[in-house]
């Protein structure tokens, strides 16, 4: 079951069609904001606008398209914001994570971090405005009867029991020795929920009945995992030419990691079968999940 | 139509009873996050029940109560879920305000500021989750019609071309010469973008036409302006322990305010006539909005 080199095209045509599509609509978003101050903007664009996979909001298309049972273009207008607002909540947690504060990183997506640009105060600023304004789009764009759904599931998911919440268990863990078992609620936590709820969303959008919606959530909650345990295999194998940001840098810090607590062979096999898993999920979802199964064989086999 | 002593009881007694109703809903709120890391919430905590005037969401409240025709629960929890949304959202302003790249402050409604006590990330994380607490309280807790509206508002307020775009144009315009039409847009974004909203929410979660809506925004509008007017006078004319935390730090840090632009005298003056206006906006709302005359003139009147 191993992709070959055409999987993981399909994969990567699919993910920049996506990030095509996103990219209009942000400039969208952007015309509807012209009493904001300008260099607000710019400093949320550069982030914005910096790149990286757009995993999740590919995630919540391909989700919402293996539930809708026939095209619906109202569906698709909220499953593209709840993609923006899904985008727009990652990029804020990576600018506040970039932050001296945090993790004082001076490099992201191969470029300076947004403080490094813009200075602390407006990263800062910047980062909560992305928040607002995933909120926003959503409200904004969204049908109204999936508003609050949306709404309720971002909010939850990027909260004090979320991101949120695994961004201070994350802190709170460094120089400390976690229990694998630990170490899993900080990832679950950390980026698992926004995988998870970005799943959920695509299915919330397309109006999907209560089993679909189980099956993307069990396909998200395994890719999660994958996800996380791929991400700190590459910070040990990778250059940081590949990943566009400094490696090596979480045993610099002390931080607990997979390949730390299970070993590389361990972690990556671990990997696989969360792969497994993931596809396993959505069997029932027949060909409308082609594009889910693509993506998750894109998670486990990246290289950056 | 100076207000006496028992107009001004009248206030305080108003944001008395509001400010325990808030505080039970915030037990209520802290109850449902039991998997949030301890320390957040205790953070979080910090900040939310350290005291403060309430004034944001006694606005709501009392806005709701002067459109609501007859007493009604629902619409009662959706207010109460705005008023809550709204606390949470200033607080988090306030905790990222005090940081030491933004205004640097040790001292907030007389304690120490949320960084001192939990460090500069402890206190970027809890103010980031307070904001998607916001809009988890308004999705869980207000009737389903009225979500995507209250998230709106509340969106927009805070965000770019609400209150955050005010704080970048606020750090932008320090030592430089504001006209007063450059200084009244800063205010009309950074405090009257919420204060605003707090009264807009309140009607829209009590159902209100078109009509009491545009009454209650014109008088948030008008009490906006009049609350920062004040603001910048008792800057001035007030002690820091009066105020709970530093005066006279405009002029230290050379920002533009009403007392520099217009004098002393003038910027009373027109604190007065912004009260007036603000009273003449809800007099069709008949003896309903006389909780929020009440809270006009303590808004005018206060010394702290």
């Amino acid at each position: 079951m191993k992709p070959g080199k055409q999987t993981a095209n399909s994969a990567a045509e699919l993910l920049v069609r996506h990030g095509e599509r996103l990219h209009e609509y942000f400039q969208t978003i952007r015309s509807r904001h012209v009493a904001a101050p300008p260099r607000l903007v710019e400093a949320i664009q550069y982030s914005l606008l910096a790149g990286g996979k757009r995993l999740r909001p590919a995630l919540v298309l391909e989700c919402a398209a293996a539930c809708l049972a026939k095209p619906d273009a109202r569906k698709h207008a909220s499953a593209l914001a709840a993609a923006a607002a899904m985008e727009f909540v990652h990029t804020f947690s990576l600018v506040h994570d970039d932050l001296p504060a945090m993790d004082d990183d001076d490099l992201r997506r191969g470029r300076p971090t947004n403080h490094k640009v813009y200075g602390e105060a407006m990263a800062i600023l910047a980062g909560d405005a992305m928040v607002t304004m995933a909120f926003e789009i959503i409200a904004t764009d969204a049908e109204p009867a999936v508003v609050g759904p949306l709404v309720k599931e971002l909010a939850i998911a990027s909260g004090p029991e979320g991101m949120i919440g695994g961004q201070v268990l994350d802190i709170d863990g460094e120089n400390a020795n976690l229990t694998l078992e630990q170490l899993q609620r900080v990832h679950r936590m950390k980026t698992g929920a926004l995988l998870t709820a970005s799943c959920r969303m695509g299915a919330i959008a397309a109006g999907a009945g209560e089993n679909h919606l189980n099956a993307v959530s069990e396909y998200g909650r395994h890719l999660g995992l994958a996800f996380q345990i791929v991400d700190d295999v590459l910070d040990v194998t990778s250059t940081p030419e590949q990943m566009g940001k400094a490696t090596n840098k979480d045993a610099a810090k002390g931080k607990n990691t997979y390949p730390v607590l299970m070993g590389l062979e361990a972690s990556k096999r671990e990997a696989h079968d969360q792969l497994m898993a993931a596809l396993s999920s959505v069997d029932e979802l027949g060909s409308a999940a082609d594009g889910l199964r693509n993506l998750a064989r894109f998670v486990v086999e990246r290289d950056a």
